[in-house]
């Protein structure tokens, strides 16, 4: 684009962009400021450049995840707040152990190393590893009706892909990751000894997504790992000339559990301290690149939240809580300990917010809650929608976010930070969730709409 | 985030996305099926990797330009189209030659290179180069105010920067380009030697952004260079120590104009072949990088609409038109040429939508026309609100592109695809306006955007 179309361009945009001294309304006026603020004095992306670069991937027990708690912390205690202090949670401490192996051998191509990675949780395969028949599904359904004749001693290779077709990427996440989740214990009732996942991806390239398997009690723990899609891809290819076997090694291992926390700053409500509003995302982060979007980015903008609020001189009337929630990818042992923590204080919470899906640019909130307080919170919440929608803002129905679900039961009006999410599953649990991969204006973005949000919440209530 | 929220993610998203069989609106479920189609079959970014990678910038009477041309009109020519042909221009050749030299010269810290690029245009400096003290401005009033006695013999240094707290990136653009544009007319009508300007971008970084410098007839033409954000932070502190000398040197030329061309393809129309939409991008870029989002992306997007289109098996009831534009960078000869074919042409052109913007997520359309007819249209348009918008995408006021701008005094109404913006001038007009930069997703959502306009604009007319 040239120049010569710009005074064009920017004529129709300049209505919803004033300067703060001709802005009449409050509200409106406050909000611009946050955004000023957050633009020009953001401090979520330096910070990020430190999580991730300096101290760089922190799954639940590791000592990544202790040096995330201090440096929150620290951090935190650099913004003057009214107070800051750890909520003591205990972790799982799981460890992926040596670069775990996939490859096909003896095929009519001859050997080929699949590019993988051991599912988050998944147990060892046995020391020498396994060789095995790799048996080719595309849903839970067709394990249950392959069943023991076809799957007994087999590797179960599940390979249906995120349906491309989603414009929000999170529904064709939703539509495939029963494989990963499930698709092990599944498949070792039926003897199955391993399985291969395709990597939750609509995109075809050669970096696996590793993510949680859950284990059933009713069934053998079988290794489980995932790969990339393009050698999904020619696994499957491979399948439709001859049978394949597949030779897999993996020594993870659970280790003993950990003590980890929350961490927690606030600024008191100078009116109703006793009103909380939380904002927050998760510190830890699989094992794999920087933890970078998923979810250093939702962090650091929550700690940014409060440094924006303070910046802009507003002294709310009720307390803003950011809460930085432990072990959220393999166990919400620091959400369910906050939960807890809702139920048995004196504290009426009245909002939660979650930044959980990646630091890109902004597209507005998603609402959840209790049925019994969703319809009057939605409704107040909607009527703001003139003042968020000039930032390209909206306000949906919609999920929130893990960390904050557990504050569901208690009444808690709960809200999710929704980013455009066409990028998030190029790089979702794999080496290339990198602080490169996070852009500074959407990151500051994302605080800013929090923030703003908090800000009307804090003025009126709900 | 885990597997655990998406349950509850996907359950606010579902109602808006469904299959094919369950949408009864025959509108809806075209618009659907276009978005299936875009979504698995598009053909945007294996083209683009083409352009960019195979004939790479094409700065307008390059062969690389000539390439292009013939590159589009071929795979246009696969489609089985009614009719492919190329539309006459003749194109201003400009060449950046040597790369430019901007060096300050025995300051305090001594000598310092400044990364630059000679502005599009330019002219070049005396072939020794020029050595003089710079001055440093934030604005051409400041220019007029300083006027000769300030800046007779000095290199004048334009350094205001673009306003980061613009939501929208092209009105901070926007707010800062005349320095670009007008800056080494006006510097020179006072005596100036030369200029420096700051590169167009919010993010500080070594990157210098090329783009169009304008001469007027009234003043000499001076070198003007633009530099990367950070040595213009760099130079304005060793500005603030003591005087600084800069060393500036370019051997940009003006060389012979040359033939080009649009190139255009197109679907007849079976109830109304003499009305037209057309839809497009700009096929030149600059000479640096691979003119990927700037405008590789839309020309691209431009030819899949008619491919996707097409793929549906959709008949269109007017004619839909897609068309190249050959040298929007510098001269709009090609959109000058169409507006004249517009003027003189017996078809009746009802709307035209342009994708210069960038190939990032799409979140809607800005609408333009003469007065006349705008009224009417617009709010025709803003009646299909509700089909776009399970899409993420809005309507408003506001420009369309360089490129359709000359139909706007043909009573043709002007649409131009509004990108997320976020991210554009990370890129613009620098290396790295690359393939890489590029996201598949984001480009196809976009050509199936236009895509779905066009249907709705091809059904009803306007």
């Amino acid at each position: 684009m040239s120049s010569k179309v710009v005074v064009i361009l920017i004529f129709g945009l300049m209505a919803g962009f004033n300067t703060l001294a001709q802005i009449p309304n409050e509200d409106a006026w406050m909000i611009r400021k946050i955004y000023d603020q957050a633009l020009t004095d953001g401090s979520a992306y330096p910070w990020l450049h430190y999580l991730t670069k300096r101290i760089g991937n922190r799954i639940s027990g590791s000592p990544q995840a202790a040096a995330a708690v201090e440096f929150s912390r620290q951090m935190l205690d650099t913004l003057g707040l009214d107070s800051v202090w750890l909520m003591p949670c205990t972790v799982p401490h799981w460890s992926r152990g040596n670069k775990a192996v996939a490859k096909v051998v003896g095929s009519k191509i001859g050997d080929l190393d699949l590019k993988c990675l051991a599912l988050g949780g998944s147990v060892a395969t046995p020391a020498g590893g396994i060789l095995a028949q790799v048996v080719e599904v595309k849903s839970l359904e067709e394990v249950e009706k392959l069943g023991n004749a076809a799957l007994s001693g087999k590797i179960v290779f599940f390979n249906r892909p995120m349906d491309p077709t989603q414009i929000h990427t999170f529904s064709a996440y939703g539509g495939a990751v029963d494989q990963r989740g499930s698709g092990a214990s599944l498949a070792a009732k039926y003897g199955a000894v391993g399985v291969l996942v395709r990597s939750m991806t609509t995109r075809l390239d050669d970096f696996p997504h590793t993510g949680g398997v859950i284990y059933k009690e009713d069934a053998p723990k079988i290794a489980a790992l995932a790969i990339s899609t393009n050698d999904a891809e020619k696994l499957s290819a491979l399948l439709k000339l001859a049978p394949v076997n597949v030779f897999l090694q993996a020594n993870c291992k659970l280790l003993k559990e950990q003590k980890s926390y929350n961490v927690i700053g606030e600024i008191k409500g100078s009116t109703f301290p006793n009103e909380v509003i939380v904002v927050g995302g998760h510190l830890d982060s699989w094992d794999v690149g920087e933890g970078a979007h998923d979810d250093g980015a939702g962090c650091m903008q929550s700690m940014d939240v409060l440094h924006v609020l303070k910046s802009t001189g507003y002294k709310p009337k009720r307390t803003i809580r950011c809460v930085l929630f432990m072990n959220e990818e393999n166990g919400l042992r620091g959400g369910t300990a906050y939960g807890e923590y809702v139920k048995n204080s004196p504290e009426k919470h009245i909002a939660a917010i979650e930044s959980d899906a990646g630091g890109f640019s902004p597209r507005g909130f998603d609402c959840e809650s209790n049925e019994a307080i969703f319809n009057s919170s939605f409704k107040k919440v909607v009527e703001w929608l003139p003042l968020l929608e000039p930032y390209g803002l909206h306000i949906r129905k919609g999920g929130s976010g893990a960390d904050i679900s557990p504050m569901r039961q208690h009444k808690v009006f709960l809200i999710g930070l929704r980013p455009d999410s066409q990028r998030y599953f190029d790089v979702h649990h794999t080496e290339n969730d990198t602080f490169e991969n996070v852009n500074k204006r959407e990151l500051d973005l994302g605080t800013a709409a929090m923030t703003s949000l908090i800000y009307l919440l804090d003025k009126s209530g709900l």
